[in-house]
């Protein structure tokens, strides 16, 4: 593992670093953010994954997670969105390809070789991050937009791993969306029964949550049509599933509204991680 | 003015506008945050001027003020570094020309016609602001790097303008620094009697400030030779200034020591404007 940067934040320290994946076949670049409390001990961590044309960077500089990750004694990671590269294949498509990972193993061409994605955060980067950083075991897992997706696909499916379970504006019912259904189809071909382990309203109905959740969605959103909130608040309210689903009024889909509330999800996670 | 964006932000509002500018003969663009309290009535304001190579955008993305102003109550203006556009001067060098205005009305050529960044900020925009945002008359000023040496200068010698000040790792002596005598010699010309109005070290030991000062510096900053702190601090000293020079351990130069202490610096210019 590679340190790329390191910068003092918050009496604790932002870094990035990069590794050579087995899971995508290339190198991968990622972030951590080590609290101050990470210099005298093991701390939990929060997972942080990110939207579509977002890298480790974005939310690492324009989230604000650090104060709050801070004060509550958490790591931060930050994963990239897919693998990257000359020789890793992609689309000129925003919503496809690099930058587009959607957090699931591809088995179609020219996808299936590097885009591993789900493997690449639930099991590598996990089992790395756990070796090279103080962390003493406890995961929640948040993100944002295809990170919201990511989380709440990887935390419903994985609920021994990750203690806490919160999304911002996830893309919450892709089978149904046209951020879903064209990338679930490139990815993993037209069966569209294979889906609905990417689907997080789908998982949530079917299997619930052990514990609560939180979920922020904006109500100014320009993209509410292709996240689908409707879905997932149907599935919590169909499952008796404990939560809170915000609709926050003015809020639209930028890091502005990431930033906002991203002290009540640090804060959610740390709360629930105290009790794993 | 016109509108480029504005998002919901911390209750508030993060704009950013673009209008005709009289004092750099040409088109600018600026960023205002405004609190949730500036719905219901009039709001004091800080004035963040940014670092060499930055536009309104740096500090506005990366420098988490807006929680901080949310909580006080205190609009914040992020305005652009310089003139710019493909009728303006610029230089191959980062440190000169766009992006790097240094905060002075330029004398020579080529620079004379756009480069009044000093008339811009402490006349122009400071009279569209007060007549297009709830502003209530109260000014505090801060800035970063080049922007620190801006606010510190600006300050110094408008006092009846501002109300509080304080600076985050500024150009502290650019007449006795390459941050400043390449700058100052290429915008005023080489007599370096006219330079001293743009050197914070020597204002503040020539005139001292009206109230306390705030200074943070990191102390593992990449630029400390060309900031010269030493300079300020023992201005400080010499003048009998009320104030507090901090000296960071492990702070770099970056976005993640600005962020670290924003907080800090909007609250020191919240209480002292509560006094105004």
């Amino acid at each position: 593992m590679e340190i790329l940067s390191e910068n003092r934040s918050f009496g604790g320290v932002q870094g990035v670093y990069r590794h050579a994946s087995a899971a995508t076949g290339g190198d991968m670049t990622f972030a951590v953010y080590l609290p101050p409390q990470a210099a005298h001990g093991r701390v939990p961590c929060l997972w942080y994954l990110s939207g579509l044309t977002c890298t480790h960077e974005n939310a690492m500089t324009k989230g604000g997670f650090q104060e709050h990750a801070a004060r509550h004694g958490m790591a931060v990671i930050f994963p990239d969105t897919s693998p990257r590269g000359p020789g890793v294949a992609d689309d000129d498509a925003y919503d496809l390809g690099q930058g587009a990972g959607f957090y699931v193993n591809a088995t179609r061409d020219p996808w299936a070789p590097h885009f591993r994605m789900w493997d690449y955060v639930t099991e590598e980067l996990y089992a790395l991050a756990a070796a090279e950083f103080p962390l003493d075991g406890r995961h929640g897992i948040t993100g944002h937009s295809m990170g919201g997706h990511g989380a709440l696909t990887i935390g419903l499916r994985n609920p021994d791993n990750y203690g806490s379970l919160s999304a911002f504006a996830p893309i919450a019912n892709p089978t149904r969306s046209d951020w879903g259904r064209k990338q679930l189809s490139a990815y993993l071909g037209e069966d569209e029964a294979g889906w609905a382990m990417h689907d997080a309203s789908i998982l949530l109905e079917e299997r619930g949550w052990k514990g609560d959740l939180l979920i922020d969605q904006g109500a100014s959103d320009q993209f509410l049509d292709l996240l689908r909130p409707e879905a997932l608040a149907s599935a919590m309210a169909r499952r008796r599933q404990p939560g809170v689903f915000r609709m926050q009024p003015g809020y639209d889909h930028s890091y502005y509204f990431i930033s906002t509330f991203a002290g009540d999800h640090v804060r959610w996670h740390a709360e629930r991680l105290g009790d794993l």
